[in-house]
């Protein structure tokens, strides 16, 4: 059995019902159900809330409301803070991670992680991304990088839920990163063996290593072509000609 | 210079004013511009239509109004459906893709692509989903699959963003799907030539095939990935050992 990360969407003091109602209903659509609402500016169980939510009223029915986020953090094992790339002046704490890059990393994380999602109108203080192991900004049109909370989080719970559905997570696990970089030698000494322009030999590593990084590979997969790749090194290395 | 697909996003009679208004947001926060909207039942230039539009305002002042779907698929080139996944005894048209593979499909299409979103009550037709050339599904929790309409068009059209945006768009293409299959039957091949049990030779291959799938590999990566096991291949035959 793999382990699966806890997931809680933290709403940070929303102003508007809809969004609010959005939001509940794009978590009951990707599966995820904890939500964490501190200090909103409306009543949860409001008739425009529940409008917005559809059939997830029940996850505004079971939101844990707080005053403060500090109330929550402490309880989290890993915090994600969401941003927009607005770039210029603005005091950038750590260099953000994509979605698909979060969804990756945190299918490695075992417990609880709070995905916090700042104000409509400010989003979060640099305070309070302090607080975050990591940020997370959805690459956008640089003439409008600024997306709707509730549309934000659509987009990072969407790839998480492709993510913990991916078919080798129902009994593998993601390759790691010494896994990985096992194969990557395994290759390179392979290329190394053969009589080919050196140029073009580290064309060929560089590019297998990025195939490699895009292609989410589990820790079967990676065996298994090891296997190979160790296999046709041995064949070739010189030392097993002599034997003809 | 690499071709690029002009998307046309086109709502079917839209209701909600919210709904068109974020439709516009997203488009505008993901660098699409062309509304279409088929027979709306709210008037574009409204206030809340704005309020929701925010920053993209002058995609909604842009829009082209029609009266039917017809008056606009015979311009397009390439017409994508959109539709929840209801499972049971839904008359489903054809096996639905999902966004990120309607994204690596759109990327070599060139011309003009319109995407179609429907109703917020019940969708598209099937009449009006027979028009299509592909419909797409969003991979969605099976409890509750109906995403409101302006997420389904973040997410797709976010994933149409990351394809369009790819580093190896700017002067590389992806690989077709002849390339990818050439890359594929070399590695096969090398395989076959080495001394290895059967099943595990065919469990590799599979394996390789579906790491190429997920990898986005581009036309030059292919190349030299076949050059080193065209390579590899020809200093492992037995002709050549016997050269010794």
């Amino acid at each position: 059995m793999i382990s699966m990360p806890k997931i809680y969407v933290i709403l940070v003091e929303p102003i508007y019902p809809g969004n609010i109602g959005f939001i509940a209903r794009v978590m009951k659509n990707f599966g995820f159900k904890n939500l964490i609402v501190i200090n909103p500016k409306v009543n949860l169980s409001s008739k425009e809330c529940r409008i917005f939510a559809s059939h997830a009223s029940d996850i505004l029915e079971n939101a844990i409301i707080l005053n403060s986020l500090n109330e929550c953090c402490s309880k989290m094992d890993f915090l994600v803070g969401t941003t927009s790339k607005i770039g210029g002046d603005y005091n950038i704490l750590r260099i953000p991670v994509s979605p698909r890059d979060l969804a990756y990393l945190l299918s490695e994380v075992d417990g609880d992680v709070g995905i916090i999602f700042g104000r409509e109108t400010y989003g979060l203080s640099n305070e309070e991304l302090e607080l975050c192991d990591v940020i997370v900004t959805i690459p956008a049109s640089a003439e409008y990088p600024v997306l709707n909370v509730s549309h934000a989080a659509a987009i990072i719970l969407y790839e998480l839920f492709l993510i913990l559905n991916r078919p080798f997570f129902k009994g593998f696990r993601e390759a790691s990163r010494i896994e990985k970089n096992i194969l990557i030698n395994c290759f390179n000494e392979l290329v190394n063996l053969i009589d080919y322009p050196v140029f073009r030999k580290e064309i060929a590593k560089v590019i297998f290593k990025h195939v490699i990084g895009r292609a989410f590979i589990s820790g079967r997969e990676a065996y298994t072509l090891i296997g190979i790749f160790k296999k046709l090194i041995k064949e070739l290395k010189p030392s097993n000609l002599m034997e003809f």
